[in-house]
């Protein structure tokens, strides 16, 4: 046994929603003690580095009502139930930015926000794109936008970009570049 | 006006809790529809790269009940109300590492999942460490380890490592390391 494992003891749902589900979870800690977690159920999500022939990074410009503001992401979205993570990575590229690909290379998933939430981003990279058209979601609204990857980097650094898988794209990018170079 | 922009309609308390607050906001889209956002409210985070004067880099093990497993970690913390996040990461540091530091260094902040939580995470990088005691909350049991950046690196690949901020700290070491050699 784990010596870090917390046994559930009662669970509780106290919401489900549209995309999440929100349940606290009455824990047995490792010194025998009680505690409660509370996790939000995510089905998951997909995002992708997508890179044009003139090297630029195409970015998508979205309201985020969680943020109540408009920021500045790689094309992302969530998994559809028992959808295909690549299979949803080229419908999400394509919907929202109208560019195609048949060509997507896995390059890691991660835990968005592990202390508590379950979601896991399945992060794709592709330089082999076809121009095509959007079709957003019908609740989906966004600008597309296409930058260098110098360019970027200054929107990281004053925050324009301001979202986690987009400023690990952005490394990504610059070190793949260095290491090309 | 952003014409992006989702204004409120009505905003639903679902859940008050511990750490996270969950609420329903029902919006007016940019094409006059209406639609429902459902958000998690968090009070922030912080997260430290500590790396030792061997090189190596400081992480923590911990279990976490919204995966139900355990996960490998850079040393992270939510934030107390009003609290300075460089104070609230130097906390931190040394209650789950037990290393000290006067020195560090702000790398950037990001949102973890703009999506449906504001949760947004100050990343700060140090080098200057001085030993210390782990004090650690009530309810938080971890383990320390201390690995070499092609060892962190190979945890990534093997998803030992599965955590973004954790990801991209260890992206960033290795574009630091670039840059010097």
């Amino acid at each position: 046994m784990d010596h870090l494992y917390e046994k559930t003891i009662k669970t509780t749902e106290v919401y489900k929603g549209k995309i999440i589900n929100l349940e606290i979870q009455e824990v047995e800690l490792p010194n025998g003690k009680t505690g409660s977690r509370e996790i939000v159920k995510h089905p998951g999500a997909v995002a992708v580095v997508p890179v044009t022939k003139e090297g630029n990074i195409v970015l998508v410009k979205q309201f985020r009502k969680a943020l109540n503001k408009t920021i500045v992401e790689i094309p992302a979205g969530k998994l559809e139930i028992g959808e295909d993570p690549l299979q949803s990575a080229m419908r999400e590229l394509e919907e929202e930015t109208g560019y195609k690909t048949e060509n997507l290379e896995f390059l890691l998933s991660f835990y968005t926000s592990p202390g508590f939430a379950d979601e896991l981003i399945y992060l794709y990279f592709t330089d082999d794109l076809q121009a095509g058209m959007t079709n957003m979601d019908d609740d989906e609204f966004l600008d597309v936008l296409e930058v260098s990857l110098e360019e970027a980097e200054r929107m990281i650094k004053d925050q324009t970009i301001h979202d986690a898988k987009t400023a690990y794209a952005i490394n990504y990018l610059r070190m793949k570049e260095s290491l090309q170079s």
